[in-house]
Protein backbone atom coordinates (compact mmCIF):
# COMPACT_ATOMS: atom_id res chain seq x y z
CA UNK A 1 0.00 0.00 0.00
CA UNK A 2 1.05 3.27 -0.96
CA UNK A 3 0.19 6.23 0.88
CA UNK A 4 -0.34 10.23 0.43
CA UNK A 5 0.98 10.70 3.73
CA UNK A 6 4.55 13.18 3.09
CA UNK A 7 6.18 11.86 6.14
CA UNK A 8 7.54 8.02 6.04
CA UNK A 9 10.48 8.13 8.65
CA UNK A 10 12.42 4.63 8.44
CA UNK A 11 13.48 3.37 12.16
CA UNK A 12 14.10 0.82 15.01
CA UNK A 13 11.70 0.75 17.48
CA UNK A 14 13.23 1.11 20.81
CA UNK A 15 10.21 1.21 23.20
CA UNK A 16 6.52 0.17 23.10
CA UNK A 17 4.20 0.56 25.88
CA UNK A 18 0.59 -0.26 26.21
CA UNK A 19 -1.99 1.57 27.90
CA UNK A 20 -5.49 0.41 28.52
CA UNK A 21 -6.28 1.15 25.19
CA UNK A 22 -3.49 3.45 23.94
CA UNK A 23 -0.05 2.49 23.47
CA UNK A 24 3.01 4.42 22.83
CA UNK A 25 5.78 3.38 20.23
CA UNK A 26 9.27 5.16 20.27
CA UNK A 27 11.40 4.55 16.93
CA UNK A 28 14.64 5.42 16.79
CA UNK A 29 15.08 7.58 12.95
CA UNK A 30 18.72 7.62 13.16
CA UNK A 31 20.96 10.83 14.13
CA UNK A 32 20.07 10.68 17.89
CA UNK A 33 16.47 11.48 16.92
CA UNK A 34 13.52 9.56 18.61
CA UNK A 35 9.79 10.16 17.61
CA UNK A 36 7.31 9.12 19.79
CA UNK A 37 3.74 7.95 18.59
CA UNK A 38 0.47 7.25 20.36
CA UNK A 39 -1.37 4.57 18.74
CA UNK A 40 -4.51 1.96 19.32
CA UNK A 41 -3.30 -1.08 21.40
CA UNK A 42 -5.46 -2.98 18.27
CA UNK A 43 -2.85 -1.96 15.81
CA UNK A 44 0.19 -2.44 17.77
CA UNK A 45 -1.07 -6.42 17.92
CA UNK A 46 -1.96 -6.28 13.97
CA UNK A 47 1.81 -5.01 12.98
CA UNK A 48 2.77 -7.18 15.72
CA UNK A 49 5.05 -4.71 16.74
CA UNK A 50 8.32 -5.45 18.95
CA UNK A 51 11.06 -3.12 20.56
CA UNK A 52 14.22 -3.80 18.03
CA UNK A 53 12.29 -4.39 15.05
CA UNK A 54 12.37 -2.18 11.76
CA UNK A 55 9.55 0.28 11.47
CA UNK A 56 8.22 4.10 9.99
CA UNK A 57 6.77 6.98 11.72
CA UNK A 58 4.32 7.98 9.23
CA UNK A 59 2.70 11.66 9.80
CA UNK A 60 0.28 13.28 7.35
CA UNK A 61 1.86 17.12 5.94
CA UNK A 62 -1.00 19.05 7.85
CA UNK A 63 -0.30 17.62 11.03
CA UNK A 64 3.34 19.33 11.43
CA UNK A 65 3.90 22.67 12.76
CA UNK A 66 6.79 24.85 12.73
CA UNK A 67 8.51 26.24 14.98
CA UNK A 68 11.67 28.40 15.51
CA UNK A 69 14.10 29.38 18.43
CA UNK B 1 7.41 28.21 25.23
CA UNK B 2 7.54 25.09 25.94
CA UNK B 3 5.13 22.37 24.14
CA UNK B 4 3.58 19.23 25.05
CA UNK B 5 4.29 17.89 21.47
CA UNK B 6 6.34 15.05 21.92
CA UNK B 7 8.56 15.40 18.56
CA UNK B 8 10.29 18.05 17.60
CA UNK B 9 12.72 17.65 14.60
CA UNK B 10 15.73 20.25 14.47
CA UNK B 11 17.09 21.02 10.91
CA UNK B 12 16.90 23.63 8.17
CA UNK B 13 14.37 24.75 5.94
CA UNK B 14 15.11 23.78 1.78
CA UNK B 15 12.02 24.96 0.26
CA UNK B 16 8.56 26.91 1.12
CA UNK B 17 5.95 27.10 -1.71
CA UNK B 18 3.00 29.99 -0.55
CA UNK B 19 -0.23 28.72 -2.41
CA UNK B 20 -3.38 31.04 -2.28
CA UNK B 21 -4.11 29.98 1.61
CA UNK B 22 -1.89 27.00 2.95
CA UNK B 23 2.11 27.29 2.47
CA UNK B 24 4.35 23.62 2.24
CA UNK B 25 7.38 24.36 4.19
CA UNK B 26 9.86 21.15 3.60
CA UNK B 27 12.75 20.64 6.40
CA UNK B 28 15.73 19.07 6.40
CA UNK B 29 16.53 17.39 9.61
CA UNK B 30 19.59 15.70 8.68
CA UNK B 31 20.60 12.10 7.61
CA UNK B 32 18.96 12.58 4.34
CA UNK B 33 15.68 12.51 5.73
CA UNK B 34 13.41 15.88 4.48
CA UNK B 35 9.97 16.77 6.95
CA UNK B 36 6.85 18.38 4.61
CA UNK B 37 4.91 20.34 6.41
CA UNK B 38 1.26 22.02 5.46
CA UNK B 39 0.34 24.87 7.04
CA UNK B 40 -1.07 28.73 6.95
CA UNK B 41 0.61 31.55 4.72
CA UNK B 42 0.16 33.73 7.82
CA UNK B 43 2.30 31.39 9.81
CA UNK B 44 5.43 31.35 7.47
CA UNK B 45 5.21 35.48 7.60
CA UNK B 46 4.86 35.60 11.64
CA UNK B 47 7.80 32.90 11.92
CA UNK B 48 9.76 34.65 9.49
CA UNK B 49 10.35 31.34 7.64
CA UNK B 50 12.92 30.90 4.72
CA UNK B 51 14.98 28.79 2.85
CA UNK B 52 18.33 28.32 4.47
CA UNK B 53 16.76 28.91 8.35
CA UNK B 54 16.99 26.74 10.94
CA UNK B 55 13.29 25.44 11.75
CA UNK B 56 11.64 22.42 13.96
CA UNK B 57 9.58 20.24 12.67
CA UNK B 58 6.75 19.65 15.46
CA UNK B 59 4.43 16.78 15.67
CA UNK B 60 2.07 15.75 18.64
CA UNK B 61 2.49 12.40 19.10
CA UNK B 62 -1.33 11.69 18.60
CA UNK B 63 -0.82 12.30 14.88
CA UNK B 64 2.27 9.61 14.02
CA UNK B 65 1.48 6.62 12.76
CA UNK B 66 3.55 3.85 12.38
CA UNK B 67 3.86 1.47 9.32
CA UNK B 68 5.80 -1.80 8.94
CA UNK B 69 6.90 -3.14 5.44
CA UNK C 1 4.04 -0.96 3.80
CA UNK C 2 0.94 -2.19 6.67
CA UNK C 3 -0.69 0.93 8.77
CA UNK C 4 -0.88 1.13 12.07
CA UNK C 5 -4.29 3.40 10.79
CA UNK C 6 -7.39 1.52 12.13
CA UNK C 7 -9.45 2.89 9.24
CA UNK C 8 -8.68 2.22 5.49
CA UNK C 9 -12.20 2.51 3.22
CA UNK C 10 -11.79 1.01 -0.12
CA UNK C 11 -13.40 3.12 -2.63
CA UNK C 12 -12.98 4.22 -6.09
CA UNK C 13 -11.98 7.94 -6.66
CA UNK C 14 -14.80 10.07 -8.48
CA UNK C 15 -13.66 13.34 -8.26
CA UNK C 16 -10.22 15.48 -7.75
CA UNK C 17 -9.35 19.03 -7.40
CA UNK C 18 -5.96 20.14 -7.21
CA UNK C 19 -5.50 23.66 -5.81
CA UNK C 20 -2.25 26.09 -5.39
CA UNK C 21 -0.63 23.52 -2.98
CA UNK C 22 -3.69 21.56 -1.62
CA UNK C 23 -5.88 18.93 -3.47
CA UNK C 24 -9.32 17.64 -2.92
CA UNK C 25 -10.14 14.14 -3.47
CA UNK C 26 -13.46 12.19 -3.19
CA UNK C 27 -13.68 8.50 -2.89
CA UNK C 28 -16.71 6.69 -2.96
CA UNK C 29 -16.78 3.54 -0.87
CA UNK C 30 -20.03 2.50 -1.43
CA UNK C 31 -23.46 2.69 -0.64
CA UNK C 32 -23.90 5.53 -1.43
CA UNK C 33 -21.10 6.79 0.86
CA UNK C 34 -18.51 9.70 -0.45
CA UNK C 35 -15.14 10.39 2.27
CA UNK C 36 -13.72 13.64 0.90
CA UNK C 37 -9.89 13.72 1.69
CA UNK C 38 -8.20 17.05 1.86
CA UNK C 39 -3.88 16.08 0.58
CA UNK C 40 -0.86 18.08 -0.84
CA UNK C 41 -1.32 18.44 -5.00
CA UNK C 42 2.30 16.33 -4.68
CA UNK C 43 0.78 13.36 -3.26
CA UNK C 44 -1.72 13.25 -5.83
CA UNK C 45 0.87 13.39 -8.44
CA UNK C 46 3.11 10.51 -6.66
CA UNK C 47 0.45 8.04 -6.36
CA UNK C 48 -0.98 8.68 -9.49
CA UNK C 49 -4.50 9.46 -8.43
CA UNK C 50 -7.39 9.95 -11.31
CA UNK C 51 -10.98 9.48 -11.23
CA UNK C 52 -12.07 5.80 -12.00
CA UNK C 53 -9.22 4.62 -10.10
CA UNK C 54 -9.57 2.34 -6.85
CA UNK C 55 -7.85 3.79 -3.78
CA UNK C 56 -8.54 3.70 -0.14
CA UNK C 57 -9.94 6.43 2.55
CA UNK C 58 -6.97 6.15 5.58
CA UNK C 59 -7.80 7.27 9.15
CA UNK C 60 -6.20 7.31 12.19
CA UNK C 61 -8.93 6.62 14.87
CA UNK C 62 -8.11 9.18 16.88
CA UNK C 63 -9.05 11.05 14.08
CA UNK C 64 -12.34 9.79 14.33
CA UNK C 65 -14.95 11.99 16.10
CA UNK C 66 -18.77 10.00 17.17
CA UNK C 67 -21.75 12.24 16.48
CA UNK C 68 -25.53 11.21 17.60
CA UNK C 69 -28.78 13.12 16.18
CA UNK D 1 -25.46 21.95 15.15
CA UNK D 2 -23.61 21.53 11.70
CA UNK D 3 -20.45 21.25 11.79
CA UNK D 4 -17.98 21.47 8.70
CA UNK D 5 -16.39 18.33 9.10
CA UNK D 6 -16.61 16.86 5.46
CA UNK D 7 -17.30 13.18 6.40
CA UNK D 8 -20.31 12.30 8.46
CA UNK D 9 -20.89 8.32 8.02
CA UNK D 10 -23.79 7.01 9.41
CA UNK D 11 -24.22 3.88 10.78
CA UNK D 12 -24.56 2.13 14.21
CA UNK D 13 -22.18 1.23 17.70
CA UNK D 14 -21.08 -2.52 17.74
CA UNK D 15 -18.49 -2.16 20.21
CA UNK D 16 -17.30 0.33 23.10
CA UNK D 17 -14.48 0.00 25.15
CA UNK D 18 -13.11 1.91 27.73
CA UNK D 19 -9.79 2.72 29.04
CA UNK D 20 -8.52 4.42 31.73
CA UNK D 21 -9.15 8.14 29.68
CA UNK D 22 -9.48 7.32 26.22
CA UNK D 23 -12.12 4.74 24.84
CA UNK D 24 -12.73 3.05 21.57
CA UNK D 25 -15.95 2.92 19.98
CA UNK D 26 -16.52 0.98 16.56
CA UNK D 27 -19.74 2.21 14.51
CA UNK D 28 -20.83 -0.22 11.49
CA UNK D 29 -21.43 2.10 8.44
CA UNK D 30 -22.84 -0.73 6.57
CA UNK D 31 -21.67 -2.24 3.52
CA UNK D 32 -19.22 -4.46 5.78
CA UNK D 33 -16.87 -1.44 6.98
CA UNK D 34 -16.82 -0.34 10.72
CA UNK D 35 -14.88 2.31 11.84
CA UNK D 36 -12.88 2.67 14.74
CA UNK D 37 -13.04 5.66 16.61
CA UNK D 38 -10.55 7.07 19.79
CA UNK D 39 -12.61 9.46 22.01
CA UNK D 40 -12.21 10.63 25.22
CA UNK D 41 -14.33 8.67 28.27
CA UNK D 42 -16.14 11.52 29.13
CA UNK D 43 -17.40 12.21 25.57
CA UNK D 44 -18.95 8.53 25.82
CA UNK D 45 -20.76 9.21 29.03
CA UNK D 46 -22.17 12.73 27.60
CA UNK D 47 -23.62 11.43 24.36
CA UNK D 48 -24.45 8.49 26.12
CA UNK D 49 -23.03 6.02 23.23
CA UNK D 50 -24.00 2.02 23.84
CA UNK D 51 -23.69 -0.19 21.94
CA UNK D 52 -26.63 -0.65 19.33
CA UNK D 53 -27.24 2.89 19.43
CA UNK D 54 -26.94 5.03 16.11
CA UNK D 55 -24.00 7.27 15.50
CA UNK D 56 -21.92 9.06 13.06
CA UNK D 57 -18.48 8.40 12.62
CA UNK D 58 -17.45 12.30 11.68
CA UNK D 59 -13.92 12.93 10.66
CA UNK D 60 -12.62 16.82 9.12
CA UNK D 61 -11.21 16.04 5.38
CA UNK D 62 -7.90 17.11 6.26
CA UNK D 63 -7.71 14.01 8.57
CA UNK D 64 -8.16 11.36 5.63
CA UNK D 65 -5.50 10.16 3.80
CA UNK D 66 -5.31 8.08 0.39
CA UNK D 67 -4.00 5.27 -0.37
CA UNK D 68 -3.46 2.90 -3.10
CA UNK D 69 -2.40 -0.76 -3.71
CA UNK E 1 -26.11 16.37 16.47
CA UNK E 2 -24.21 16.45 19.72
CA UNK E 3 -20.32 15.40 18.47
CA UNK E 4 -18.01 13.62 20.82
CA UNK E 5 -15.37 16.63 20.38
CA UNK E 6 -14.76 18.22 23.78
CA UNK E 7 -14.08 21.73 22.86
CA UNK E 8 -16.97 24.16 21.38
CA UNK E 9 -16.09 27.55 21.99
CA UNK E 10 -19.05 30.16 21.09
CA UNK E 11 -17.87 33.23 19.22
CA UNK E 12 -18.66 35.43 16.17
CA UNK E 13 -17.20 35.05 12.42
CA UNK E 14 -14.73 38.37 12.08
CA UNK E 15 -12.71 37.02 9.04
CA UNK E 16 -13.46 34.69 6.10
CA UNK E 17 -11.01 34.08 3.34
CA UNK E 18 -11.30 31.70 0.63
CA UNK E 19 -7.93 30.17 -1.25
CA UNK E 20 -8.02 27.84 -4.00
CA UNK E 21 -9.76 24.79 -2.03
CA UNK E 22 -9.03 25.92 1.58
CA UNK E 23 -10.51 28.74 3.27
CA UNK E 24 -9.31 30.53 6.61
CA UNK E 25 -12.17 31.62 8.86
CA UNK E 26 -11.20 33.13 12.07
CA UNK E 27 -13.67 33.24 14.97
CA UNK E 28 -13.77 35.96 18.09
CA UNK E 29 -14.74 34.18 21.12
CA UNK E 30 -14.74 36.97 23.35
CA UNK E 31 -12.17 38.33 25.83
CA UNK E 32 -10.25 39.50 23.10
CA UNK E 33 -9.34 36.02 21.85
CA UNK E 34 -9.56 34.75 17.87
CA UNK E 35 -9.56 31.31 16.53
CA UNK E 36 -8.07 30.35 13.02
CA UNK E 37 -9.78 27.64 11.96
CA UNK E 38 -8.31 26.05 8.16
CA UNK E 39 -11.67 24.10 6.49
CA UNK E 40 -12.99 23.38 2.46
CA UNK E 41 -14.56 25.97 0.68
CA UNK E 42 -17.53 23.43 0.41
CA UNK E 43 -17.57 23.87 4.05
CA UNK E 44 -17.85 27.70 4.16
CA UNK E 45 -20.78 27.38 1.32
CA UNK E 46 -22.51 24.61 2.55
CA UNK E 47 -22.99 26.10 6.19
CA UNK E 48 -23.62 29.69 4.19
CA UNK E 49 -20.38 31.10 6.69
CA UNK E 50 -20.28 34.93 6.84
CA UNK E 51 -18.91 37.49 8.89
CA UNK E 52 -20.93 38.61 11.31
CA UNK E 53 -22.45 35.25 12.18
CA UNK E 54 -22.82 33.24 14.99
CA UNK E 55 -20.18 29.93 15.25
CA UNK E 56 -18.99 27.71 17.05
CA UNK E 57 -14.47 26.76 16.77
CA UNK E 58 -14.91 22.96 17.13
CA UNK E 59 -11.77 21.06 18.45
CA UNK E 60 -11.21 17.39 19.50
CA UNK E 61 -9.39 16.75 22.65
CA UNK E 62 -6.80 15.00 20.99
CA UNK E 63 -5.94 17.86 18.72
CA UNK E 64 -5.27 20.48 21.91
CA UNK E 65 -1.33 20.31 22.88
CA UNK E 66 -0.69 22.40 26.14
CA UNK E 67 2.37 25.10 26.33
CA UNK E 68 3.89 26.93 29.08
CA UNK E 69 5.72 29.73 28.92
CA UNK F 1 10.28 28.86 20.66
CA UNK F 2 7.59 30.13 18.47
CA UNK F 3 5.59 27.78 17.10
CA UNK F 4 3.38 28.28 13.76
CA UNK F 5 -0.30 26.79 15.55
CA UNK F 6 -2.31 29.74 15.20
CA UNK F 7 -4.42 29.33 18.33
CA UNK F 8 -2.62 29.93 21.62
CA UNK F 9 -5.33 29.95 24.18
CA UNK F 10 -3.94 31.61 27.91
CA UNK F 11 -5.23 30.41 30.73
CA UNK F 12 -5.30 28.29 33.89
CA UNK F 13 -5.10 24.55 34.22
CA UNK F 14 -8.79 23.53 36.18
CA UNK F 15 -7.94 19.91 36.16
CA UNK F 16 -5.68 17.21 35.16
CA UNK F 17 -6.35 13.30 35.27
CA UNK F 18 -3.60 10.92 33.85
CA UNK F 19 -4.61 7.40 32.78
CA UNK F 20 -2.28 4.66 31.62
CA UNK F 21 -0.75 6.41 29.33
CA UNK F 22 -2.75 9.54 28.16
CA UNK F 23 -4.24 12.59 30.51
CA UNK F 24 -6.26 15.15 29.99
CA UNK F 25 -5.50 18.54 31.01
CA UNK F 26 -8.69 21.21 31.21
CA UNK F 27 -7.64 24.79 30.84
CA UNK F 28 -9.74 27.67 31.90
CA UNK F 29 -8.92 29.73 29.31
CA UNK F 30 -11.41 32.63 30.84
CA UNK F 31 -15.07 33.98 30.08
CA UNK F 32 -16.31 30.61 31.61
CA UNK F 33 -14.82 28.79 28.84
CA UNK F 34 -12.57 25.58 29.60
CA UNK F 35 -10.73 23.80 27.20
CA UNK F 36 -10.04 19.69 27.11
CA UNK F 37 -6.51 18.96 26.06
CA UNK F 38 -5.64 14.71 25.80
CA UNK F 39 -2.09 13.85 25.28
CA UNK F 40 0.88 11.64 26.99
CA UNK F 41 1.42 11.50 30.65
CA UNK F 42 5.30 11.60 29.31
CA UNK F 43 4.51 15.25 28.40
CA UNK F 44 2.60 16.15 31.54
CA UNK F 45 5.36 15.15 33.55
CA UNK F 46 8.44 17.23 31.27
CA UNK F 47 6.07 20.36 31.51
CA UNK F 48 5.54 20.25 35.31
CA UNK F 49 1.71 20.66 34.47
CA UNK F 50 -0.30 21.31 38.16
CA UNK F 51 -3.57 22.41 38.96
CA UNK F 52 -3.73 26.32 38.89
CA UNK F 53 -0.83 26.45 36.86
CA UNK F 54 -0.22 29.03 33.58
CA UNK F 55 -0.46 27.29 30.28
CA UNK F 56 -1.78 28.06 26.74
CA UNK F 57 -3.95 25.79 25.14
CA UNK F 58 -2.15 25.69 21.73
CA UNK F 59 -4.30 24.28 18.50
CA UNK F 60 -2.87 23.89 14.73
CA UNK F 61 -5.82 26.01 12.22
CA UNK F 62 -6.40 23.08 10.03
CA UNK F 63 -7.47 20.92 13.59
CA UNK F 64 -10.39 23.62 14.21
CA UNK F 65 -13.81 23.06 12.67
CA UNK F 66 -16.39 25.24 12.30
CA UNK F 67 -20.01 24.59 13.04
CA UNK F 68 -23.53 26.98 13.15
CA UNK F 69 -26.67 26.02 15.01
Amino acid sequence: MKISARNRLKGKIIEGTKGATTAHVRIDIGNGVIVTSSITNEAVDELGLTVGGNAYAVVKASDVMVAVD
